[in-house]
Parts: structure tokens; sequence; C-alpha cells
């Protein structure tokens, strides 16, 4: 196994020992399964990251795929690799025994998924575009939709995408003009442009199923503005005749590939509908829904992308990690004799300040990312309705910041990554520097991080009058309140134990009182009474409450390693520990200047003017 | 005129606004210039940085250097560009007029310079190294050498590297192993590995002449260790005659191009010295003075890198600035009407939140750039000794910052410009995803981040007995009394005015409590007495010292626009100003936790251990 994918060791911190992933197999859904079940699916995954996608990773960003007489070329590892992927089941991971699945609670989905992002971001981008495409469709499809387009897809044959974007409508989906005119009672012709399709034309699959929003016209044959005009559509690259087999090539064009600073190895198409006469299309659900029936979908991916964004993080830390035990180079400050012999550099504080920097960020953005997909779980399987709305509010509200944090700090994991590598983590014979070109789309797809911050402070905050919000409140102080009453001395526990229940009662007091100031902020800024200066600094905000989160994750972290220290494995939480004092000394306090700017009603933006730049 | 290179506008208000370019004309070496000769200059540089540099930038990043039959292919526009460069004089544009130069000041030269890096950094990395081997010749060589290998440069027929870093030696440029053994009286033979070597190898020019690092065997064949052991030789891809014909190919050896993730364009090497033998050198200055030579130009280097970080960063800025004038997305939060239609992105404040940080973040920067540009001029030109001596120290003072704050900041401003062109920013058709890896070398090459935040901490702080430091505080003192004293109303002024002064006053009063904040940090640290423990955090102090710096950099641009506020560009200098009050009231307070950090004199890195991670 490639050790420098991801660690083993913390997975199955996370899981087990902090997330008790064991306590799903209790619910009636998951009741077949128990450790053994969940360990060997992570088995698999991890071998085959290991062995088909890791592998191929620099090959593909180095030979993109290309257009040779219409058809795109994509190097024969990346097939090679998915039906691999697709052959050990793992395409219906999630899905129901009875549809062929492995049943698997979404928690350990994204960690099966973890390892071929962290493996191979290109090539994994296939399986999850077809996974969210077949988890759109199980929810919003037809019976007969699902049994011609579904099925095939959990089988991986065929393959799917999400065609949203358009030239002229990025952020602004509202603004789609692709038509779906209907074509008697069954089907619809669509015409339009799409953009930014990835995995939107290839040879790896014998089909690809297209999920395309689109408007309908009215009788007037004008396209009704706004998103409540938005149908969605399924519209397959080749029919798909009543028995299975595939009927005629649809009216779908490839009209270029985007050749993008990473993610190379993902094929991403400009794609014409209806250029000859109009491409026949499906309707998923009712008229007037798509873009209601799509979020199902982008909620799902963006758990996906803060994933993604974390484990290219993590993977590019244990990468930098092995070049600082292994490079030797200098001397520590004190050691004015040259005839010495150099250091591994990991012994220089400040290469110990950069990985140590990467630790907390990816391990604390990887125990965001599983937090919340095991609040989907919750969602679908506590016990109690009360339990399941209580996991939706907490869900609904991390979701911005499930996908930004990462996004945003998993990169600046990788700038770190380089920089321990020096000169040779700016080259292509390393891997980190294609780790932080990977990574940086992540702060842009699914919603830019600008648009997660007007979700956050123009949409949880508010929504159910605040509800979601005080959920979130509640289990942080329900954390402290863990920390002050437990961190009890075991009988026999050295002294050191002590000093670290003073510590992490100092952590639980610094986070009780960020989450108490960004109360009074979200107080004030809704006092103002005018939505654009409230909403004008909604990205600080985010990035505010993004730090107070993934500081609440480290306690929790540390919550348990205290717990385990006298373990053989002490070395393991002594790393939880100082990552969580890094988190408490060195980022936590970088909220301090954000909430204040917040607090001022900060109109600097606001009031900059297009002519004074 | 390519506007979006860099904004001559703002070059102006810089040079003759706020520096006063026009002041060096009273010193005897500048007293042949004045404005016109000046602007001149610019123009030529400008113009060819239009036509000749920008344009094959990113044909130049997708079409690398590579190796044919043992020679490097480079695309044709490069030779082109740089025969341009040279016939237009500016190799020696710096050099006295008695050695074909145009004698201009240093500050100039950096204009002219950043003129040719934004527009294809990769490309006008040829004519600074040439020029930087020059100036090292200059400074430290024979007149015999300077005739033989200088000339030749400044007319641009022959160019020079740098070769400092061996594979198992680059920050520790102590331990290099590259050896010189004298053969006969004139001239040594030097045998070793030389790596990263810019401009190694390459059919750019008639010869390369080769600046190398090497070691001088004592009599039991032995290299001392250390720095001391180091001396400086000139070696010659080609010897030449005494008549200044090319002789005989040396003994130097291209043994593979580094592919980098930006930077393609310009070669970079690993080259082999003497495996034939011994590669004929000779040696410059004395024996064992090879570092201090050699620092001459890595001072010079240091800034010319912050330029280079500076106006990647700039020209990156006005390129999102034109993105966001003309893509149309969205439109405001208040506005619930689709059919209204949509806005030019810049109308969004989170938009114009990015542009006005990549503002405030890269006129910040250039603005440092040029006025340690300044300084140096000052340093060898200002009337008496003291003031030379006072700029020198200044300058001495300013370099790590000068290097690495542009590197840090403007490679995030490059990351906003990317931000802000959405989907498009990630993809190659655009330009900026390039800038961002092109930056990204900054903070790596010319010494890490780390080592300057050791120069800074460790050695200039207490050099001289802190003069350096204080030399640099009464300037901010300097600068914090001109606010509070000069900000007077004239007659007629509008009310507006008297909150212009009010504000900058608050704005002087942040940096000087900034400031004094760092001089208690300063001496916290080195009150403890283990220079461990002072120097762990060494990167953070850089980081603080930096944004105060720069604060300060803001705060003598914004005094400058407030005098100029009623003149018929009012809409520039409003821009300075409200860019000032963004780096006052966003980037500022981010020195607080570092402080707070630094003097809690914090062990989180220091005691975290290997088997922890």
């Amino acid at each position: 196994m490639d050790s420098t994918i991801l660690s083993r060791r913390d997975l199955n911190f996370l899981l087990y020992e902090w997330l008790d992933a064991e306590a799903l197999t209790r619910r009636v859904r998951f009741q077949d399964h128990n450790r053994e079940t969940f360990d060997a699916a992570i088995d698999t995954a991890e071998r085959l990251a290991t062995e088909l996608f890791a592998p191929h990773n620099k090959k593909s960003d180095s030979n993109e795929p290309h257009v040779v007489d219409g058809k795109v070329q994509i190097i024969p590892e990346v097939k090679a690799a998915l039906q691999a992927f697709s052959a050990a089941g793992l395409m219906a991971a999630g899905q129901d025994f009875e549809r062929g699945g492995m049943q698997l609670p979404v928690l350990l989905e994204k960690v099966l998924a973890a390892y071929f992002t962290a493996a191979n971001v290109a090539t994994s981008a296939y399986t999850f575009l077809t996974m969210s495409n077949a988890n759109t469709l199980l929810k919003t499809g037809s019976p007969e939709q699902i049994a011609r387009f579904v099925d095939p897809m959990l089988e991986g044959r065929f393959f799917g995408t999400m065609c949203l974007s358009e030239p002229q409508a990025g952020s602004s989906l509202s603004d789609i003009t692709t038509r779906a005119v209907p074509d008697g009672d069954r089907q619809y012709r669509i015409r339009g442009n799409k953009m930014w399709i990835s995995a939107g034309e290839h040879e790896l699959s014998e089909n690809i199923i297209h999920l395309v929003l689109a408007k309908i016209p009215g009788a007037d044959g004008k396209l009704v503005p706004g998103v409540k005009g938005i149908s969605l559509f399924i519209v397959p690259k080749f029919l798909v005749n009543d028995d299975g087999t595939l009927g005629a090539r649809n009216d779908v064009a490839l009209a270029g590939l985007n050749h993008k600073m990473g993610n190379r190895g993902t094929t991403n198409c400009l794609l014409n509908f209806g250029e000859n006469g109009g491409a026949i299309g499906y309707l998923v659900g009712r008229p007037g829904q798509g873009l209601a029936n799509m979020f199902h979908m982008m909620n799902e991916a963006r758990i996906g992308v803060g994933m993604g964004a974390a484990v290219l993080g993590y993977t590019a830390y244990l990468h930098a990690l092995d070049y600082a035990r292994n490079r030797l180079q200098g001397r520590h400050p004190a050691q004015k004799d040259p005839a010495q012999p150099q250091l591994a550099i990991i012994e220089h504080t400040d290469v110990r300040r950069m990985l140590l920097a990467q630790k907390a960020y990816v391990e604390g953005a990887l125990g965001l990312v599983l937090y919340s997909a095991r609040l989907v779980d919750e969602q679908h399987t506590a016990e109690t309705p009360e339990a399941r709305e209580h996991a939706a509010r907490l869900l609904d509200f991390l979701t911005p910041i499930t996908k930004s944090w990462p996004s945003q700090w998993c990169v600046e994991a990788n700038s770190l990554a380089i920089q321990v590598h020096g000169g040779y983590g700016y080259t292509r014979d390393y891997n980190v520097e294609q780790f932080y070109r990977d990574n940086r789309l992540n702060a842009i797809h699914e919603g830019t991080h600008g648009i997660h911050g007007l979700d956050l402070l123009g949409r949880k905050v508010t929504l159910q009058d605040g509800a979601l919000f005080r959920a979130f409140g509640g289990e942080i102080r329900k954390t402290v309140r863990k920390v002050r009453g437990s961190v009890a001395l075991p009988d026999g526990a050295p002294p050191a134990w002590a000093e670290i229940g003073k510590e992490l009662r100092a952590h639980a007091d610094a986070l009780e009182q960020s989450w108490q100031a960004l109360e009074q902020v979200t107080q004030k800024l809704y006092a103002v009474g005018d939505l654009n200066k409230t909403l004008a600094n909604a990205s600080t905000y985010l990035e505010a409450t993004g730090h107070i989160v993934v500081a609440w994750i480290w306690l929790q972290q540390a919550l348990v390693a205290a717990a385990a220290l006298d373990d053989a494995d002490a070395d393991f939480y002594r790393g939880k520990l100082q990552a969580c004092r890094y988190f408490f000394h060195w980022e936590l306090p970088k909220v301090g200047p954000q909430l204040a700017l917040l607090a001022s009603i900060d109109t600097t933006t606001l009031e900059m003017r297009d002519a004074w730049f």
C-alpha cells in the first residue's frame, strides 16, 4: 500500500475512535455491516487506489485528453482503473442491496472516495459524477428512467454528467437559455450550449447520461426568467432502446475541450445540444423543479468537493513529511561547526511549523468532511424524527463551510508542501506541485467561495428563524461542557495529564468565547437593516465561522486523543494534541480581527467604486 | 500599449509624486538625466514589453525548452525579444556612459525591469541573470576579466548565469562540494555538479558566462567545511581568446533540464562541470571571498525577486479588473427580479473586495520594491556619508521583507485574480493561472521564506547593536509625525477633507502602535536567552514585520494622494485612499494575533517531534 496516499491510522481514528462508525451498524439499514465489512471495503479502496489510480496520476496530468477525429482520446490507464472500480462494485457502494449495492453508510462511501481522490482526482472524477447523477435520478426519476439509465450507471457501463453552466450563466443559473420543447408526450427537444461539462465526452463507457438544466418555453415561446422556469432533463449520448440496447446517436455535439491548470485528466467540455434539430431529452420530475432536484445532488457534491480539497491537502502533506524525513540540509541555528553532518530538514523548527500547519489543516478538514458525512447518515437513519431533523439542521448549516474551508486551507497546505520541498517541490519531478494545481479548482466549482459566504450569512443563518445557527451553537457548547466535565485523571495518570486537562479547558474557553463573539456579530450584522451592508463582508463571515468550526473539530479530536494517551500508540495521540494546540494557538486567534471587522460594519469594499480602481 | 501589463499612471505616481525620482537628477551621477530621459526609457520598455515580450508569454509556457541533439531548443520569439532588448541598450541601462550604458538610477532600472517581467517573466529572466552577473564582475572582477567577459554581456552577445546550488546544497551553501584546483597561474580546473541553473544552457547568445561557487582544496586535498572555503569563478561555455573571439568549448555539460510548475520558458539546468578532466575557470577576487562577492549580487537579486513577485501580482490584477468590468453575471442581493439584466461582476461587493485586496497587495508591494530600489540609489549617490550610511541600514533591514512580502501576498493576489475570473480563470485560455504558477517560485528561490525569517530576526534585527532596526523605526515615526502635522485643510477644501485627515491620523496611530508592539516583542524574544526559542517562530516575525512595513508604505502613498485630491485626477487618488483604508482595516489587524503569539514565546512547533507526525 502506498502510505503517502492517506493515513490509514488516522482514518481509523476518525472513523472508529471519534465518529463511532460502528454505532451505525445498529441501524436497520446497516445491520448487515460491522467493522470487518467496513474495513474490507476500505482495504479494497486502498488497494485499487494504490495499484491502479495513483500510478497514472502524473501521466494523466501531462497527457491531457485531446480530440482525434471527433473522439476524445484518454490514456488507457484511466479506463482500466475505472473498470476495476466498477467491477469491485464501488459504483454502487452506497446503494441498496436489492439494487446490487453494498448499502454502506455515506460516511464509509466518503472514506472510499477519499482514497481514490487522493490517489488521482482526475480519474476518480468520472466515478463521482456518475454516482451523483445516479443518486439524483434515484431520488427524482421515474422507475422506468431508473431502470433504463441508472442501473447501467451503477454497473459502470454508462457514465453520467451534470450540465448546469452555460457560457453566460455560471454562478447565476437563473440566466440559462437552453430550451426544452415538448416533442410528443414522452420526450422533449433540447437546444442550447453547456459549458464546463466534466466527463462530457469520452470513450470510457458505453454511453453518457447527461443531466441537463433547461427551460420549457411558455405558450408565447418566451423563457420564464429566474430559477422557477428551470426543469431537469435526461439527455443520453446514445438513445437507449426498451430492451436496454443502444439506439441512435443523440444530437449532442462536442464543441471543444477546456484546458485547465489542474485536474487535467478529467475531460472538460463545451457541449452543443440540438445543433441538428434538437437533442432528445426526458423530463425528470415536474416542470420547474429542475434546480430543486439538482440541489439534492449539489449538496452531496459540496461535501464531495470539501472531501476532495481535504485529501489533496492530506496526500501532499504525507509527501512533504516523507521528504522532510529524508532530505538532509543545514544545521541548527546554534550549531556553528560546519563540519557537523547536515540534519534531516524535519529537524528545523520552521519545517516542523510547515508540517504541523499542514497536519492541522488537513486532519481538521478531513475531520470536518467526515463529520458532515456522518450527519448525512444521521439525517437518513437516526432513530427519531427529532434526531433526523437535528442532523439535517447541522448539516445544512455546515455545508457551505464543509465545501469552502478545505478548499481554502488545504490549498494553503499544498503550498506549504511545496515549500517544504524547496526547489524540488516546484518541479514536475515531484508530486506536490500537481496537488497544488489540482486543488485550486475547489474554491471555484460547486459554488464559489463568495457564493457560499452569501449562502451561510444570507440564508443558513436566518433559516427557520435561526434554528440552524442555534442548533450548531448547541453542539459547540456540548463539547465545551464535555471538556470541562470529563477530563478527569485516571488512576496512576502521569503528571503531564493534569497539564493536558488544563490545556484542553483553555481551548474550550477560547472556543466558547469565539462562538459567543460570532453570535454577537451575527446579531449586529442583522441589526443594520440594510441587506447590502449586512452581506458586504459575507466571505469574511464564512472564513471566521469556518475557523471556529474547525477549532471545534480539533477539540473533539483532542478529547479522544487525551483519553487514549496511555495507549501503546501514544505518539499518534501526542501528535493529535499538538496539532490541536497549533490550531488554538496559531489559527483560532486569526478570527479575532475578522470578527472585529465584521462588528464594525466595515464598508470599505462596499463603497469602493469602479472608477477608483 | 498593452494596458494590462502595468499601470503607467501608477508608476508615474510612485516615481514622481511619491519617491521624487526627479530629485535624483540633481546628483552628479544622474545630472545628464531629467524626467524626459526617464520617461523615454520607460516608453521604450513599455513598447518592447508590449510588442515583443507579452505576445509570446503563453506560447513560451506551453512550448518549454527541450533538448534535441544536445542543444536546447527554445521558441524563436525569445531570441528576437532579447535581441531587441539588447539593441535598445537596456542590458546596460544602469551602467556608466563610458561603458556604453545609460547611467540610469537603480530605481529606473527596476521600473524598466518591471515592464519586462510583468509581460514575460520567463524571457526577461535571461536579461536579469546577465545583468546581475555583469554587476557582480564589475564590482569584484579584474579589469581584464571585465573587458573579456562583461563588455560582451552588456552588449547582449554573451549571457550570464549564477551557479550556486548543488543537489545536496540548496539553502545550505556551506555544503557545496564543487572543487577548483589550480592549473598553472592563470586558471583553475572546476569539477562538480550544479543544480537549478537558470539559463544554464541555450543557443540564445554567442556564449554563456557561468559564475560558479566552488572550493579550493587545501594541501591535504580536503575541502574546508563551511562558507569560508568558498571562492567565486568565471567558467565560460566557450573560452574567450585574447582578441575576444571564441575559443574551444569548455568542459561544461548539460546533464538535464528541470521541468517546473511555472517559469517554464526559462531553461533551468543541471550542469556537470569537469566531467572530462576539469572545466577551465578563473578566480574572481580573492580565495574564500566567494560568498561575500556573490552576496552583492544576491541582495540585488532579492530586490529583483520582490519586484518580480509584485509585478506578476500587478499584471494579474489588471487582467482581473478588465475581466470584472466586462463579464456580466448575477444581480445585487436585494434585486429579486430575474428579468433585470445581469450586472458587470465588478458591481458585486465580494468581487470588489477581491479587486481591492489585489490592489492593496500589488500597489503596496510595488511601492515597497521601488522604495528599496530608491534606497540603493541613496546608498550610492546621496550627498553625505551619513545619508549613504542611513540608506544602507534601511536597505539591509528591508531586504528580507522586500523579497518575501511580495512573494507571499502577490501570489495571494494571483489566486484572487483567478477567483474573480471564476472557472475561466482556472483555464489556460486566460492568463491568470500562468501568473499564479509563475509567481509561486518567488517564495523559494534567492532564499526561502524561512531563510529570510532567520535573516531578519536572527541577523538584521541585532546587526550593529540594533542600529538597523532603530533606523527603520525612526522612518516610521517620521511618517507618523508627518501625518499628524501636515494634514491641514487648504482654503476652500470640501468637508470630506476633514474626514480624510481624521482617517489618516487614525491610520498613523495604528501604525505607531504596531511598531511599538513589534519593538516590545523583539526585546522579549531576545530576553529568552535561548536562541532556538528566540528564532523558533522567525517566519511569523517576518510576516508581521512585513505587514507593518507595507502599512507604512500605504500611509505614505495616502499622504501624497490626500494632498492631490482636488486634482482633475481625483478618482485615481480616491482609489489610493481606499486601498490604504483597506490595508489598515483588513490587513494590518492580522498582525495583532501574530505579535501576541510571538510575545507568548510559543513553543508549539519547537516541541513538536518527528514521531508525533
